[in-house]
Order: structure tokens, then C-alpha cells, then sequence
């Protein structure tokens, strides 16, 4: 590709720009932020070519629009970047972790759908901003890319052969299904461990904080995450993470009853059955 | 110290093992488990120098006893080490994640009291076996230690000057203050843990789990830790493990109405509180 254009270049967006240079997929990588400090940056860690503080003059000519911003911020970007003289043929797809409500908000548009591929790389780190990007990011984790009836074949084909690109592999569904998945394996951890670090916080002002060893460290790692960026996921899967939590709560409750009711056995099994799901994962 | 024997040699014993003979704390580290295949692999990862199969020989002229077994059968082999051929002057203690129970089990035993100092070198991973040992799993990690008012001072120092020797922290508290700050900082995580991963699993047959990115995968490796392990532990702390849960669980409640409530704002405001604490832990 000649042109690769990346609307926001926090975490994410860094992260794909370093790794399509490093990987040779992109003549050029341009990059545009709202916050000009944030475009230094990004330039400053190589993963952009050259930082535009105009929206369209770096989508000019770009063959491939990258959107990574605030889930609150995609549609509007979308929108503004389809009326970008952009490159012929070229495909618009976004990085963000719910999917339904961004759709809902486009498809009514025709233009839009026919260049707009709605995706999400699920990566990150518990970390933001241009300087946390690692060319790694995407390699061996999974993207989801969620096309609807509009989506023209070829453009989800390029979307695709660019996450495949930096190394992921990549599966579609729909968007209710990606967002109902995503509240189970990522929301609901996230509001769990906001939970549970808010709980402890409060134990004793926090003193036994400091008694935390490596378990509670990477347990709770992702409730460091902006509160920001994850109250508009939650604020925009709102449904799906209400069906998490309850599912989760059952779990909790079950627990919470053989504890009361000293049904050892009952516990342990429960943990054997979790404990083996667990170490199934790589 | 002339000689350190360690009743059992799982990760925890086989790693102070390992850690002892590489700062030099030891002369000779003698090794005793129930199940030889167990001693004989803490041998051969070197984290003892001598396997014995009778308790009583393991024991002979120790300056130091560190008992290493599941919470269930601590208290038992703190009463046969009693009574063992011990070296003038030695130090038994263990390494249990609870300790009113074993308290509250022994101080009615003076003789055992006059030696016995419970202890918790708070570290570990989710693995076990004396094949996952660590040298370095005790360095910068906290260890408490939890005398009562029958517990000598020079057998408390003696095991403390152990622990700081393997790179620990060392502080005092009583076992109910222990019991109750593990309980929010370890053992509820666990459940919690547990409880996550087996609703995920439950929700669409796993298939979601695949997606799975780094943060739900360090979020869940303690779920992977061994069940009947973490049923001793919450069935030894039962009351704590109670009431760490319904902290927890009021967290979660008002997680879950600003959910329902769409109360977005209210709902940063909490992420954010969770997210400052959990950076400020190094």
C-alpha cells in the first residue's frame, strides 16, 4: 500500500504504525492526533512518517484509513474521513472494542458502508499514549472484523490481509456476537477488577495493599486501564455487560453459598472445573 | 545455621531450599516429603542436598524447621517435629496462607509454643511442585510473621533473620489481622478468579475464551492455581474469606446500578479511584 493514514495514534494506533513500517506494508505512514503533543510523540517513537495536524490533508491519498480513538469519537471520524479525498479503492476500518452501537450509527449511510470495515485487534496493554506502543502488539492475538450485509467483500479482504499482515489472525462475526464475547473476556474483567481493587482499597485504608504479592499484581494489572476509555466501552455494550455480570454474579453466588454453608467439596470442584479451563489457555 | 530441614518441598519449600543454599544460610538442607517421587525431584532441581523418607531422620540435629504442607496438615507436623531429635535451640515455622486456625490448634500446647513461630512469606505463583521452585520467589516480597504471647523473642528473631536472609520483608501482626488482610488481598482474588473463569466458559461453550488477549490472560493465571490448595485455604479462613466477599460484592453492586442506571459519570468516578490505587502499587 502507498498510504497508510492513522486517525489517532495513541496505544493502538502507534502500535499498528510501528509494526506496518517495521513489516514493510505501508510506503508511507501518516498520522493525525487532535492533540499535537500526542502526534510529536508518536513521531518521536518512529511509528509515524510524518504528523499532519490537519484531519484532511493526512487522509489525502491514503489507500488505508486506520481509526483509533475514543470509542465515543469513531462514527463521527468515519464520517468525516469518507469525505476525504482519499485514495481509489481505498478502506476505512476503526480498532474499536464495541462494535453494535458504531454500526447502528453508520449503516444508514450507504457511502459510509460501502468503504467502512468495523474491526477490532483484540490487544492492548493496561497502558495508553503513543510511548506504551510495542511493535509486538498484535502478533499471535486474534482480530474480529464484524462487516454487515453493505460491506463489499474486497474491502473486509483488505482489512483482513492488514492484521494478517502484522501477524494476528482474524475471524469475523457479527457485531452483536463480538460485543456479547468481548463483554464476557474483556468488559466484565474490567469491571470486576475495578471492583475488587476499589474493595481492597477500602479494607483497612489500603494497608494491606502493601502486603500484595505477584498473584494479586497481574490480577488486578488491568484495573490500572483509563477509567476514561472504559466507561464509554461499557457506556456503549451497556446490554452485553449487564448479561456479563449477571452471568458472573451466578458464578459468584454459588461460591459465595458453599462458603456459607462449609460445602468444601462443592468449592473445590467448582475451582477444578475453572482451574482446568485456565490452564488450557496458552 | 548447621542444617535446614524442610518438610515438604513444593514450590514453596524447595524454592527456600534453592534460596537458602545460593545465599549460604545453610550447611546442609535436608528434604522430607510423603511422596518420594516429590523428594526426589526437589533433589534433583538442587533445592535440597539430602531426600529423607522418615520423617524423624529429616529432623535429627535441625537448627531450623520450615514446614511447607497444605494448610490441612500443618498442625500435625508441627507436633511430630516437636517431639523430633531436634538440634538445641531450634526454630520451627511454616509458611500457611491462614494462621488463626494452626494458632488457635497448638497454643494450648506449651511445648510447642516455646519453638513453634507461624509464619507466611507471602509469594507464589500459580504453579506447583518442587519443578516450578524459584530461588528468587521470597526476594522483595513481604513475609508476616504471627507470635503470640507465649512465642519466645529469640525463636521470632531467628525466623525473621530466615526470611530477611532469602530477601523478605518482615513484619509482625497478629493471625486474626493476617487472616483478615490475605483474605481481601489473596484469597478473595482467587475466588473471584475462579468464579470468572468458570462463567466465561459457561458463556457460549467457551468459544469466546479463544479471543482472549493478555489482560484477561494475566487477569485469570491465578484461577489456574491448585484447587484443593485454595479449598483448605478459604475452608481455613472461612469467616474472613465471608466477609472480604461481601466487600467485594458491594463494589460490585454499585458497579452494576451504575450499569443499569447508565450513570456513566459515577461510574468513571469509580473506575478512577480503582485505577489510582492500582498504579500507585509499584
Amino acid at each position: 500500500m502507498e498510504r497508510l493514514a492513522l486517525i489517532g495514534v495513541g496505544l493502538m494506533g502507534a502500535s499498528a504504525g510501528l509494526a506496518a513500517k517495521k513489516r514493510g506494508l505501508a510506503r508511507e505512514v501518516v498520522g493525525f492526533s487532535r492533540n499535537k503533543s500526542t502526534a510529536d510523540k508518536a513521531k518521536a517513537v518512529g511509528a509515524i512518517d510524518r504528523a499532519e495536524a490537519d484531519l484532511e490533508t493526512a487522509l489525502e491519498g491514503a489507500d488505508f484509513v486506520l481509526i483509533s480513538v475514543p470509542v465515543d469519537a469513531i462514527a463521527a471520524r468515519v464520517r468525516e474521513a469518507i469525505k476525504a479525498p482519499l485514495a481509489d479503492g481505498a478502506v476505512i476500518t476503526d480498532v474499536g472494542s464495541v462494535k453494535a452501537a458504531v454500526v447502528r450509527e453508520l449503516e444508514g449511510d450507504a457511502e459510509v458502508m460501502k468503504r467502512f470495515v468495523p474491526g477490532h485487534p483484540v490487544a492492548g496493554t493496561e497502558q495508553s499514549g503513543p510511548e506504551a506502543a510495542k511493535e509486538d502488539l498484535f502478533e499471535g492475538r486474534h482480530c474480529v472484523l464484524t462487516p454487515v450485509a453493505a460491506t463489499p467483500k474486497e474491502m473486509t479482504q483488505k482489512v483482513r490481509a492488514f492484521w494478517e499482515g502484522l501477524g494476528m489472525s482474524v475471524e469475523e462475526m457479527t457485531p452483536q456476537a463480538h460485543d456479547e464475547a468481548l463483554a464476557m473476556i474483556s468488559h466484565l474483567p474490567h469491571l470486576v477488577a475495578y471492583a475488587l481493587v476499589g474493595a481492597v482499597a477500602k479494607f483497612d485504608e489500603g494497608r494491606a495493599l502493601e502486603l500484595a504479592a505477584g498473584g494479586f499484581r497481574d490480577f488486578t494489572r488491568i484495573a490500572a486501564s483509563s477509567a476514561q476509555m472504559w466507561r464509554q466501552i461499557v457506556a456503549h455494550n451497556a446490554e452485553a455487560s449487564e448479561k456479563a455480570l449477571a452471568l458472573f454474579r451466578a458464578r459468584l453466588d454459588e461460591i459465595q453459598k458453599f462458603v456459607e454453608e462449609k460445602r468444601w467439596d462443592d468449592l473445590e470442584k467448582l475451582f477444578e472445573e475453572a482451574a482446568r479451563v485456565r490452564r488450557s489457555l496458552k
